[in-house]
């Protein structure tokens, strides 16, 4: 079980964080999120760069997970270097030293009725 | 068609399941499941464990499947050695002594129209 | 562009054709697909096999993909050898005598609003 | 980071643009993208072939990513050679010169709460 299971270079081309939410609860707003896997026995430390259209790429962002720990984090609480921006198209690359597994889920609930996606992130070593 | 199809180690990085559910039917309730095919003729034993963000693992959750089947389980249901927490951000891991396919599904009733994701699941050997 | 592109061993561990529909229309009745894309230049030759939990797989369902041609079909309107039960789970391979590309996807309309779900199948060769 | 990330030759073997949309504001009209992101630093120029069960393949459509951008394009917007009809199965592939990560993406606004369907495409080199 303590074998380190993944890969250490992820991407993930879609992005995007809808503008708006219509849920009442802090949980149901509308956001973007990578799961982060480490089931190795040795700390990952993480680094996400954001892809945009017209400009210069946002990051480093920097994440430990620790060992037989998951991280799940949103894009819309990223704020250093500094924020992503609702409402724009983006992609990301997730790095990390060791073997980690990553996956890309989006929450929408722009229309009273939330909608999910969800997909194992690209990966290579 | 009996050759057997998939991998022995699979990671599932996302995985939560909704505190809430609206839906009246108990098929509707919301839930995270993991689906798994043995396509080959030899029984797979399954082992699942479960990562949290600030706790040890879980598990391992022991599971069969027989040769040319298809078992989908609920993490919803686990409960030997313990029950998954609702509400929590957890990953999971698949270990088979066969080759097996895996994925995770979510269905998400926490607002009045029910909301789903599903991946194949990442997979080395 | 007319080189081959994907592999001929492919599996889908979900499967589900939701009972109900609260749908209008016949194009949004509840539904799973799988979606086969043959850019090859020689027609695919595909033999699906469906997996259940308590009982032997069904099957081959046979289907013919022509060059440059993709067919998305209904697990819904399988009838050869015999229908595939609704409110059933169960998992499927899809076996081509040469490389195709295989998506699987689920249309829920049980609830007055749908959902979606879809991903790339696991492949092999 | 400057290192290229991802493949050369994808597909996705799902497609269909829902010919209707509930939703008020234009980003909710339901639409099918596919997302390109180039991590590296040489200019990405792609080829994305269009197959459908009864025609022959519509294309090449072309599109350039710069480098370290990332570009979501519509095949609701495609209009050179043709426009990609709505309410139509199809399938794609999309070629590139250099490595790039595709991820494709419905958005289903017929009923009146938008669904949603993502899953890295397929790839190979």
């Amino acid at each position: 079980m303590s074998k380190p299971i993944g890969r250490t270079v992820w991407a993930i081309a879609e992005g995007y964080i809808p503008p708006a939410s219509t849920a009442p609860a802090p949980e149901l707003v509308s956001h973007e999120s990578v799961c982060m896997l480490n089931a190795g026995l040795q700390e990952a430390h993480v680094e996400i760069m954001v892809y945009f259209a017209n400009r210069k790429p946002a990051g480093p962002y920097r994440f430990t997970v620790a060992p037989e720990r998951t991280l799940h984090v949103k894009f819309n609480d990223f704020t250093d270097p500094e924020p992503v921006p609702k409402g724009t198209e983006y992609s990301s690359t997730i790095i990390s030293d060791v073997p980690i597994v990553v996956q890309h889920t989006r929450l929408d609930s722009r229309q009273p009725a939330l909608a999910l996606l969800s997909t194992i992130a690209f990966s290579s070593d």
